[in-house]
């Protein structure tokens, strides 16, 4: 690889010095490799989060990029290190359902579980395999070795249930799946399911009590404070308030039902 | 370019995926380039802030650093996005004022609008044009594209209203424009114009009901919470607390005002 | 140096500009470097936080890595600048203490006070040596420009006094050093040390009312809020709540007393 990329996802938050210690390991392998944060400010153990921030970020980087993620409670117990190769990507990370919402847009071609201790630093603590597993594979991946070499292949790995928009007669129910540092409420409702479900017809989108009418272009349309419903940049349903903050408004949380429904044409 | 430099600043925060969606673009346009992060925290919307922080550190950065700022609430609307040609540096981002204090220190030499779609991604969100459209211009401009190559020249541009310190008399009355992280006060009295203003006199400097004396040199002088007046590390006058946090003991808000005066010489 | 890298470590935040100036300034002088944040989130002015941090990550970096670490209250006054040359490291900062920690894992060859102007910038603010003088030294010594260039030796620095654990009959009485982003209570009773008092003995430990009786392995032994005691990635005893947070459970403080204690067999 001429110019190898790794970027970190983790719930290490960043008061701590631990990503830097998976950073200190990379570069003492492979000194030329890019890294680049996604976030590590993903709850701790909330591995649903993190699936989310990786689906939405993974194909913004280049083909080849190696996205390591490392939320992983079940750290030093049965749960399996793995590495997955995609039809353009590398991720690397705990078998945990971590890559489940990735992998609805992206094609898995072999999965092989780590196992070879030559490429994992030693002694490897119980505790914290982000510097002493998933980081020196990462590096060696991005020196070039290939992906066979660290272990074995499976064709089985973990999925998280990832809630999907249920039509039930006119309404489409679809749920926040992330909320954003601006108060921003993701949806799980795609723009390409939701012209499909609504067809030639006007809709309405209903979040608590909050009701709207069709879907705005930008965060900028409507009046100061105004709730608005648009499609987000990665491509779903999202809930927003003009210059304020949705999720304050609503007291919503993630989990939240969202409705879609006809509205039916009077003649 | 040998050793291209893009810089980013934003509103989007750390816990999301935003800030790395810009540097995957970047990289997979310009994978030789470094990329430095101002800040992410600015609060959401507040181009005062993005202004402050980008004028008192643009130039620390090397000749032809690219300073691509994305505090952006008018996103997918009329605003115009921008690539600013100084003496020393580029600057991207939206029309939006963004740039006003950077450029009473920087001389402007052509301001394009961002208009060639070639070097935006295809489709462009109308939600977010960091990732889409300013990202990949950073990298084009990195690459050695030339400036008028992304749009038309224009020779207007938004700025922001942005206080200045004012004579009354024997008073020099400012306001606090930033507050930093260890809750020192940052004003808008930069060294030179209070200098001039007291000349040989001695001055006092007053915040709501605290009155200072003269200036110290550094954050270490005084006693243990005593409060203290000195020009700080961007040539302003700024209120500190020696080991504590002046904004929680005044509890100051930006804004707030700061005036200086003569103390008369008896004889 | 072929890859030179520097790590940087302060109290500076991530909402200021501040890390930003130093980073400026560094990839000015040296543009072919490798910038690592370790964090900047260590509380403003809190040596001993910053000291454990360092001394748990420095190792984790290839030979010859430069750590410039700037939690610098006594910033313009009479503390010296330093830089040390260890068996392995570069460490550059304030006189204060900060390395304490890390000089007990890592033999320290020379150290030099921080004197050549000609390798500052100019002037040098008194307020902000973490830019003006620490960064550019720093990116003149990732050059290759030679230690003792940069000012004159000294046999004598600064050390924090740390808490050691101590032994009182039956007991070990060590105290917590750091509580990380998850709530861990990270003591300063290394494996080894607790392995000797021990013996063939079981043991128990004991913070605040809370007793376990041994160690285990990983984070995710015990049941679900089952408080646990195990050698943290760092060598240390440490505390932790099986997905949840011993912090908050125990509402511990850094400083807080932790007991380890025979178990008499019986027989």
């Amino acid at each position: 690889m001429s110019h190898p990329i790794i970027t970190l996802l983790t719930d290490f938050g960043t008061k701590d010095h631990y990503v830097a210690s998976m950073k200190g390991v990379i570069l003492g392998i492979n000194p030329g490799c890019t890294l680049v944060d996604i976030s590590h400010q993903v709850k701790p153990r909330d591995i649903q989060e993190a699936a989310f921030l990786l689906a939405n970020v993974f194909a913004s980087f280049p083909k080849w990029t190696i996205h390591l993620s490392v939320v992983d409670p079940g750290v030093g117990g049965p749960r399996r290190p793995i590495l997955i190769v995609t039809s353009n990507y590398y991720f690397i990370g705990p078998d945990n359902g971590l890559f489940t919402l990735s992998f609805l847009r992206e094609k898995v071609k072999q999965v092989f579980v780590l196992t070879k201790k030559k490429y994992f630093l030693s002694p490897v603590s119980s505790t914290f395999h982000g510097r002493d597993l998933f980081a020196p594979v990462a590096a060696y991946l991005s020196m070039g070795i290939r992906p066979q070499a660290f272990g074995h292949e499976t064709d089985s790995w973990e999925s998280l249930n990832t809630p999907r928009p249920k039509q039930k007669g006119k309404e489409l129910q679809g749920k926040i799946l992330h909320i954003d540092a601006f108060g921003n409420l993701i949806s799980n409702m795609d723009e390409a399911s939701l012209l499909k479900f609504a067809g030639i017809h006007s809709f309405s989108i209903q979040i608590g009590r909050q009701r709207m009418y069709g879907l705005k272009k930008g965060y900028w349309e409507g009046k100061k404070g105004e709730m608005i419903a648009l499609i987000g940049s990665g491509g779903f349903l999202e809930i927003s308030v003009r210059d304020g903050n949705a999720q304050k408004k609503l007291k919503a949380k993630r989990g939240d039902k969202i409705r879609v429904r006809f509205i039916e044409e009077v003649g």
